[in-house]
């Protein structure tokens, strides 16, 4: 499925995204400088399309829909010292479409549908640019992706 | 696709679970009684047949499975705090299989491709039994099933 743009431009979220394939979560995984006392969950999805030709060619083909679904974590009542997940905080996109310029990240807020681009100046292009092992994205995060990325020799050390 | 047992009795590892209905990931949630200095990012997946009939019904048929994939939380190198998944340490499975005597917990080792069933004594089924939101299964991690369970009245609190 192509991206879907609103006619402010903002791209719209799936709502089929968590029926995508599955990449991983982490935990606290942010840009800033001090770790937070009540870190995010970060679950991530991608297109079906773009996961299949990626476990083949070890890299993203036009059109790659990543999806961040950051959720809150609190603290389990069954367990000790366990974090579940629960209310969505925020959604990013990090989309690949030629027909806006290449790669792109979108912010979309828990009560939105839709969302706007970052600038080119954001700090998630300098942090993704440099370390992102495949193509600007985080596969060293992902665990079956890493392989096809390593053995296409697209996967940045 | 119904569940396979191998010659010994033993579940066997759906090789495509990957692709399956994901449903959440915790940090340390385990039966321990200390948390764990080191704990395992559990990633909880459905078939999809049994997802697409929980949505409709707040129930789980015949045939469910649900496959936890525990994995190693690493110290994330870029951010400040995070933690991201590494290697797989166990795979722990729960089955509604009529045929097998109803609901059962299998755990799979991170070298091998089908596991033995958990005794009926074991921690898990009492847990399960007295804490699990909807037919001993842990709903109210899920947050993408909890809406249907409540709605279908089957959400017990």
């Amino acid at each position: 499925m192509a991206q879907q743009y609103n006619a402010q431009g903002e791209i719209v979220l799936p709502p089929d995204y968590r029926e995508w394939i599955y990449l991983s979560t982490g935990l606290g995984m942010n840009y800033s400088e001090t770790p937070s006392a009540h870190p995010n969950f970060d679950n991530v999805f991608v297109n079906p399309e773009a996961y299949r030709v990626f476990l083949k060619t070890g890299a993203w083909p036009d059109k790659t829909m990543m999806i961040i679904e950051a959720r809150a974590s609190d603290d389990d009542p069954l367990s000790k010292g366990g974090k579940f997940q629960n209310k969505i905080t925020a959604w990013e996109l990090h989309v690949k479409d030629a027909s806006h310029g290449g790669w792109a990240f979108y912010a979309i807020q828990p009560t939105a549908k839709s969302g706007k681009a970052f600038p080119k100046t954001a700090a998630c292009f300098i942090c993704h640019q440099k370390n992102g092992a495949v193509d600007t994205t985080f596969v060293q995060y992902y665990p079956t992706l890493i392989d096809a990325a390593v053995k296409a020799g697209t996967f940045k050390k």
